[in-house]
């Protein structure tokens, strides 16, 4: 069971994708994917209506494949998480989670157009797997208790201007990640359940079919359970927030491979989540 | 004119005060003072319903001042904006302007408690300017166009972790910037049309009512319409977004005053826009 949103931007309608991939009308149930569906266990609800056959199929083909959640409450993101990404970052694997935000604006469709920022000239893909949390997490005891606070998986392309990232900023990191359009996201919401081991995950990134990225989740250095207990002392992470848990190595600021230009193909993928396609196009 | 939204958190029902002083029921023109209410052009909806005796009288005696903005859809910061302040801070005046997050659910009401967070030894104050934008800005021509995105006005504390800021942070700020309640919001939402220089207000904050900081907004490094239309650059201004556009000297961070403890009272003001009052509390 796979959550997806269908249809133009700003008009998505909910539908669930049973095993079969057969698309059902999940507006019986909710008028959209968002924070408080989630958190009012929509996942299950979703479950036990399918199953009593109580969801209308639809027809999906042709249709728009939206971001998978409605109104992103926070968008946060994790650097450095993975030791051989910081190196070819020219950092040392950090002692902490290191975050920083993009804006909820920038997140669109996993196959929509990604804009190259007027100016550009250093506009770098990042594959990354993507955590939809489910229950509002505060002063979490332990990261034991952490992944019951995500309802589900999806996958993040984190796009980042390394200019407007490190020379324009001041040195904080946010001001290269919220560009419009910089975070295609989806197409699918994997429930958590269905996500045996979110650490096992083969996570790979492709620049017009040539190969990027190609690690595992394994090779995090904060796990998803880390992650969500640490950030929970530090905020409060609700219901329909995202975060994005950092990339492996292999993106363009390596110095190993060019920045995007207009033309460009993205795709990025994490096995059992699914897998997005961008084309790029000046802003 | 001034909005407000009064009562309990999460139930708090939209109003407007005339220039009186008395409070007038909004619940005639909209459900909420949100972006969607702001970018419909709903400041002067108000103003002309507020005229012809269309908004009833309330009674607004002991109830609750909620944050001025419903749902906030990105709260941008701006760092070191004020020259004496980056100063005291130990850094040099930025040659563009710096911006990191907060989470929006950091945004409580005025006089809400502010939490004092597990393990922090350095909560500190920042009286700021809020800047809420009403019209979405995008790669705006010039900062003489900027102005006419902002719906408004209103009084930021924005509260910070110093520790959390820099030392548990990989150098990322925002990690010391988004502890529940750490940004009180209003009371008031001031319409951008009776606010004849946003770069002429005199700001304030004390604690336990001694002062701590007494500057200018004309201090600014960079002022409101620089900063609207260099953002615009980077990313993409939404109706409801809130600017908070960066605190002038006289924090503990400088070292000359103590860090807050439970118990301790902020008070933090800008002229014409609004003060706000604060118990510290341990969360």
């Amino acid at each position: 069971m796979r959550f997806v949103r269908l249809g133009e931007p700003g008009a998505e309608r909910p539908a669930v994708l049973d095993d079969t991939d057969q698309a059902h009308d999940l507006t019986p149930l909710t008028p959209d994917i968002d924070g408080r569906f989630l958190a009012a266990d929509g996942i299950a609800a979703t479950r036990r209506a399918l199953a009593a056959g109580e969801l209308p199929v639809i027809a999906s083909e042709g249709l728009r494949l939206g971001p998978p959640l409605a109104r992103p409450g926070a968008v946060l993101c994790v650097g450095m998480n993975y030791a051989a990404h910081a190196a070819e970052s020219g950092s040392a694997p950090p002692e902490q989670p290191v975050i920083f935000f993009k804006t909820p604006n920038t997140v669109v469709g996993a196959h929509d157009a990604v804009l190259i920022p007027r100016g550009s000239e250093k506009t770098d893909w990042e594959v990354e797997l993507a955590v939809v949390i489910g229950r509002r997490a505060r002063y979490l005891d332990s990261p034991a208790e952490a992944l019951a606070h995500v309802a589900g998986y999806t996958v993040s392309n984190d796009v980042s201007e390394r200019a407007f990232q490190t020379e324009h900023s001041g040195g904080q990191w946010s001001k290269g990640k919220c560009c419009e359009t910089f975070n295609p996201l989806g197409p699918y919401l994997v429930p958590a359940d269905e996500v045996p081991d979110p650490q096992a995950l083969r996570l790979r990134s492709f620049v017009n079919g040539e190969i990027r990225q190609d690690s595992s989740t394994a090779d995090m250095i904060f796990s998803v359970a880390t992650l969500v207990h640490h950030l929970s002392q530090y905020l409060v992470l609700e219901p329909g927030d995202i975060v994005n848990t950092g990339t492996p190595q292999g993106v363009a600021l390596s110095g190993r491979y060019p920045y995007l230009a207009p033309g460009d193909v993205m795709e990025i993928e994490i096995e059992g989540i699914g897998r997005q396609r961008q084309v790029l196009t000046a802003a």
